[in-house]
């Protein structure tokens, strides 16, 4: 037991670690809420981080994720895996970030003591799930999770790159969602390592997948690199899901037989120290009473100061 | 005249503020491209902005973004304003990230002299567009353009946030695109200052519509905030596009009479300075031979050392 308000660090990871759930909630809040504690937390969990196969799903709201992801865990749980899932919710002004249809939805597996399921939102300033998501990832792998699956609405999503932060990315698309040019524009032909068309018992699906096949031919890529297949999927019924889980596996043994895996995993990292770099900066240009970066925007907004000569005092002032 | 692979940026200014596109186009380009005289062009530029309103267009692929974009140009026109437009297309690998779509669409103001149409595409490193796109919206500003319209794939876009780049963002939607909490997910409740559910002859406008206004009603207000109406549209035979103006310079009135024109422009030179400040950091860190953040980032991948230890070594590296 610990005394109220505070937190024993290397008791509540010794019990994440041993498949408490209540444990690993309490150390996903505390890096959702950047405690006091966090930075003692990251070093706690350094040593027991990466094992787990990170999953991203995403694609254009409506497309059915979340039922996509429910079926997933469903698969991965039949085959005897630990799963945990972050649902990335940005924006909603809603409970936090995270809504109810979430949790609703992903009821299947609200029991299951080997799945853990956390909606996380926006708490905070600006930045603040780009630094709390991966650290988020990070107590999931720690704790032991085979796969941790992490949902993100939107692709191209202004804080949460999900194919900056998993190992494996799965896009989803629905019929009818948009032509090839609309899928170009969305930016997802760059994203994917596996495509799914959800939804796949609706008009237009064969069409769908046709032409994003084509897209990603025309897109380059070079000698012995991935291919993404595009499959079909209706996750409602669970039709398609085992294959979609095949092919997860077969990028994850790929990944790791090619050493991408640990390219991406630094360029994951190096993102994560970015933030948090730049999280500090942040934190002390704000501070200095006056916020100076306040101070130099109002400058800037009425044309008294460049923002390239505002940057430079700045960055000056980060040294400080 | 200038000697070749010079540019003489008074001039440039000068031509530009005079009316010729081709200066426009060039001084849009050097931003983009972050040439070396930037810093000469912003600080060129910073007496003269400030008097543009702009306007952001946003909403999932799909929606009729162009083609809303092409129909609200029209209106400007016919209201004897002059426009500038920025398609911002952060993610496209054809043609750098300008789909011939665009062109394509807008070409009902292709010979318009008092048009001017940029697609701006991600080049170079992370952080390109939004360190581009604010100052490619100051070029237009300073040219002297009424209004700058910004269109931008989808909300919540990684880089380029349209609601903190705009005076005035209009959110498009299309009726059966996704219900009520899909709405709320793509995080579309926050952003929009008016929003137009387009494709309005189609089955569900009407609901999509009740349900938005219903969402925006239970999000909660400050007293005397401004409330976003909720229209409907026709963008492709001009339906309801006058009304959207009307309603779109409405709240170019209410910014002005309440102060919050300034408190946003503020807002949106902080963000501006702020990325600026982290390219030159992200510069320095990748600089110093062994790339600092990838060495850092490596150890942290392999559990050698956490994120925050790692951001410390590159925050202190910031001075130097």
């Amino acid at each position: 037991m610990t005394r109220r308000g505070t937190v024993a660090v290397p008791d509540l990871v010794a019990r994440a670690r041993g498949g408490e759930a209540a444990a690993v909630a309490r150390l996903v809040t505390l890096v959702e809420d950047a405690s006091p504690v966090l930075r003692e937390v990251m070093a706690a969990l350094a040593p027991h981080v990466g094992r787990a196969h990170v999953v991203g799903i995403t694609g254009a709201p409506g497309v059915g994720k979340s039922t996509s992801t429910n079926a997933l865990v469903g698969a991965l749980r039949r085959s005897g895996r630990r799963v945990g899932v972050l649902a990335i919710d940005p924006s909603s002004p809603f409970s936090g970030g995270a809504l109810l249809g979430d949790r609703v939805r992903m009821g299947d597996h609200a029991l299951d003591p080997d799945v853990f399921i956390r909606s996380m939102g926006a708490r905070g300033h600006l930045g603040g799930l780009a630094r709390a998501t991966p650290q988020a990832v990070r107590v999931l792998d720690a704790a032991g999770f085979d796969v941790v699956v992490v949902e993100t609405v939107g692709v191209g999503q202004s804080e949460v790159e999900v194919a900056g932060l998993a190992d494996t990315t799965l896009v989803l698309l629905a019929p009818g969602m948009g032509d090839g040019i609309q899928a170009a524009k969305a930016g997802i032909l760059e994203v994917g390592d596996v495509y799914a068309v959800n939804k796949a018992d609706r008009d237009g699906a064969d069409r769908t997948r046709r032409e994003l096949r084509s897209m990603l031919t025309l897109a380059e890529r070079r000698e012995g690199a991935w291919r993404p297949p595009v499959l079909a999927t209706i996750a409602s019924t669970g039709e398609g899901i085992d294959r979609l889980l095949e092919e997860v596996d077969r990028h994850a043994a790929w990944l790791a037989e090619t050493g991408e895996l640990a390219r991406r995993r630094t360029t994951r990292a190096a993102r994560e120290v970015e933030a948090i770099a730049l999280a500090t900066l942040r934190e002390r240009w704000a501070a200095g009473g006056a916020a100076e970066l306040d101070r130099l925007a109002s400058l800037v907004a009425a044309g008294d100061l460049d923002a390239f000569g505002a940057a430079d005092e700045l960055v000056t002032r980060a040294a400080d």
